[in-house]
């Protein structure tokens, strides 16, 4: 359907949603048409919270994550392991370990992984300055926490040959079968590598 | 998951587009990132798109049909016949009629559809704005094309009623089989009225 806006306001203000990744030009039509409904107020709102933030977002000097000050809430919280950093893609992957409650040490967000078909080399990601926060020293581990693809690989082994020389202990979290998942259902190279990296049972779940 | 965000104003604008229709917390928190990646410039045009287009917007005063002037480019089109009125329920069926270019008469955007389960009456809607544009004179017919629902057939009737004492002509938009359906999967109400409503056959489709 060739679409004939009356309005060329509100043809831009479609035109700018459905720039955004997975929304058409139907369901921008449909957000932008919800959001006239609305009131000033919040039409105000929600149009300043996204150039606010991209004015004012900073990235934790330490570990890159996403923050309000100079240097995040995580880093800040002396009530932290220090000595621990947990290396993560992005900063979804920060919030995703921290729901599991299971971590107390730092993190260091690499801003992704190399990637050479997509263009992005270890210059690209905050590599270097990982490099640089163990050598200053007082880590004694850092945790690879990547994602389990050929460009995960690659950087996980990247990094452990940059660090291969320091005295740090260099972890990868554990792959394996989910909780809850049914072996039957499992990929061969998961339940391989399940079997392969098995752990001592003592009785306990 | 509990998302623990590092950023109060990440939170903010992830909370406000997760307050659009059908966009949840993770989807918000993916087209947020998404901005956050592209430049300035572009996050502004972005944010100040759909607040331009709330200040600015207006409503034709004659259809009612969304515009960026007084009257909007169809009404004032002296090409269009202004003798023929389209009645409509919002501004995306017009956006659907004219996307035909099977019509070339006017529109009257209704706003909705009388509705008392939501609490919509005929004093909510553009019915008497309606009435005043058919009884100013000019108009030869009036085409109601609202949904096939029992609120849409509630507000052709109150139509029906209001303008029976006036000369013009009331027709409805044909309903029936759509091009390209097959009548066993047809619902039986449809097929029924299109047997009702059959027209004459001259050879030609």
């Amino acid at each position: 359907m060739n679409q004939q806006y009356s309005s060329l306001l509100l043809e831009k203000a479609v035109n700018e949603f459905a720039k955004l990744p997975g929304i058409g030009k139907k369901t921008a039509m449909r957000l932008v048409l919800h959001l006239l409904r609305q009131d000033a107020s919040t039409v105000e709102a929600f149009g300043n919270s996204i150039i606010t933030l991209k004015h004012e977002v900073k990235y934790c000097k330490v570990c890159h994550n996403i923050s309000d000050t100079e240097i995040c809430q995580i880093c800040a919280n002396s009530q932290r392991d220090a000595s621990t950093i947990c290396v993560v893609e992005n900063i979804r992957d920060v919030m995703a370990v921290e729901a599991t409650q299971q971590y107390k040490g730092l993190y260091h967000v690499l801003g992704g992984v190399i990637s050479p078909m997509d263009g992005v080399g270890p210059g690209d990601l905050q590599i270097q300055s990982l490099i640089d926060r163990v050598s200053a020293g007082g880590v004694n581990e850092v945790i690879l926490a990547l994602s389990t693809t050929m460009e995960g690989d690659t950087t996980n082994f990247f990094i452990y040959r940059k660090l291969e020389q320091s005295r740090v202990k260099l972890t990868v979290i554990a792959r394996g079968i989910s909780i809850g998942d049914e072996l039957e259902y499992t990929d061969e190279v998961t339940l391989g590598r399940s079997i392969v990296n098995r752990t001592s049972f003592d009785g306990k779940m």
